[in-house]
């Protein structure tokens, strides 16, 4: 089965949950400087799952080069990560809304954690496809930064409920640890 | 006439539908894990229906592997889904504000049924075009999960003035049935 | 210059101005019958402009089969009929909740007027570019539907200030005269 | 690494961004010709914006003709653009609901500028990427539109505290100075 129509599919979810963020930057009611105030914290936690939504189209764009095929079991392992995606727009509102509160900060790095698990299972599900020796697995490696940052996110969702802005600097240390592209892939593949 | 902006632009229809339902789970106004309370219905058949789209894009995407061309008829066949699949945001709010409620649990099933019609009647369209010989009709052999699915729609709407729960049980259930992928035509397919 | 992504940028916008208009219905705060009574005159308006979008998304399509290069004033040409059929959403809403009224029945019309005269001004920047001779001229022909259909909006918008039901009936009947979608390009069509 | 998903994804953020401005369209309550009245700076806002929108997919289209390969510099490059054009629908709405007032003024003017700058950043990473010689550098050249657009809206900005309307007469200018494509890759192209 060809991988085109997946690539098409998840640039078509990805690109509209992107742009879609940006609705719950209502328009201020005045036009002082002041008006704009309230909305920071709305722009900061937009500005961070923009970067989070590119960070995970740039990590599928590198995965999907290296990848050869795909079957019913990635088109719904890929399926179940947009799902965990398409949350992104609710969990930015509500943080925004309420910045360094407890609950909407946990439930904003739930929804972190659920994805980076769901493009864990995902990744599972094409390697056992291509097999141990495929270049996809070489790639690959021991994915040394997607546990780095399953571990954060789980110690950040807690930490929420004793310090919630320690949880909102950790999904930022994360985005910075990730904004380098996946150069494993990069680096491997033949020049064109 | 090519089959690719066909598969592109329902791609396109498909991926808008299953992010736009997302904007109905409006932010609580409050933080507390009682505030996320009310959402759970609206959240669930968000679910329900995120799961009926991923089912329609899969096999869309399954059948027109199988399809080598497509006319004019072909192409408003499937501008005729992606018509009743344009409803599910409206059903899947509705259902969710009012969960086991008889008319919107009714009608967020006949809009399923009409989608399932509208699948089959492109399925015939397409097979019409492909004659009783094509792999495509091989492939698609004689459609049982797609009669039994009509059935079980035809009963759980009226059932849904009776007993709301079953109806969607019922729903639940059809889901459960297509969840795994259309295997009829991933087989039949030559490696690549 | 190659007329792949120009195809994909329209069917996108196409794709999204399809879905988008669904949201205008709003889900009813009770679940009775009567509570979907007032939808109806706005589900209708969303119908007729559905298949609108669906006749322009299906000749556009014809169109550009039989189309080999674009230039900057195709480009230009094709953004122009983007932009009458973005409005769509803001004219179907208003008809929607004003149905037979004089000026959202004009305006509605005025929309389906200008998207019309678009339309025509791409297929004259595509017919100078291909040449009197070409395939795409030869398909075109004398444009028949195209003009009957620019005369019908013309008399259908002053005559909604009299009787605006009368005008709603001509661009249903302009609707059933495109569902037909456009033979002269695909009667031509080489056999893939 | 190959430019389509890049091209495809933009693409479908820019197709996104221009449909959703057309929402803040909100309808009017009544049908008189007075109630449209009060959505005219709206609607010429949207126009400027849909322009604006248009020229960055003509170019970004344009340039990406020229273009090789992509490498992960290339990709956060554009996903930067992307940022900065999905703030259009925020400002073009807080423009449109104040037209003529200073902060909206400028901070439409802002996102111009950054948009800009932006674009300039890429088009770097681009040249950096395919080398001194390579038929992309060519190709742009001097790049004297790019420069005046940067400094005209580096004159508009400070410029809306004093007088706003000078400043949206100078955003419809750099627009006219735009409307033309970028001739400097068109007319270098080998004919397909």
């Amino acid at each position: 089965m060809s991988k085109n129509r997946l690539e098409a599919f998840s640039d078509g979810v990805i690109a509209i949950l992107i742009t879609i963020m940006v609705l719950e930057l209502g328009t201020p009611e005045e036009t002082s400087l002041e008006s704009l105030r309230p909305l920071i914290p709305t722009f900061l936690s937009y500005l961070l799952s923009f970067i989070y939504l590119g960070i995970y189209w740039n990590n599928h764009h590198h995965l999907f080069q290296a990848v050869k095929r795909v079957d019913g079991r990635a088109l719904w392992a890929n399926l179940h990560l947009l799902f965990w995606l398409s949350l992104f727009p609710f969990t930015t509102a509500w943080v925004g809304e309420h910045p360094f509160t407890p609950l909407p900060t946990a439930v904003y790095g739930l929804v972190f954690l659920m994805a980076a698990i769901a493009y864990t299972i995902l990744t599972r599900a094409l390697l056992s496809l291509h097999g141990p020796d495929s270049f996809l697995a070489t790639a690959l490696g021991r994915d040394f930064k997607g546990w780095l940052s399953l571990a954060t996110y789980a110690a950040a969702i807690p930490l929420a409920f004793i310090a919630a802005w320690i949880s909102s600097a950790l999904y930022v240390l994360v985005a910075l640890i990730w904004l380098v592209p996946d150069s494993r892939i990069e680096k491997r593949l033949p020049t064109e």
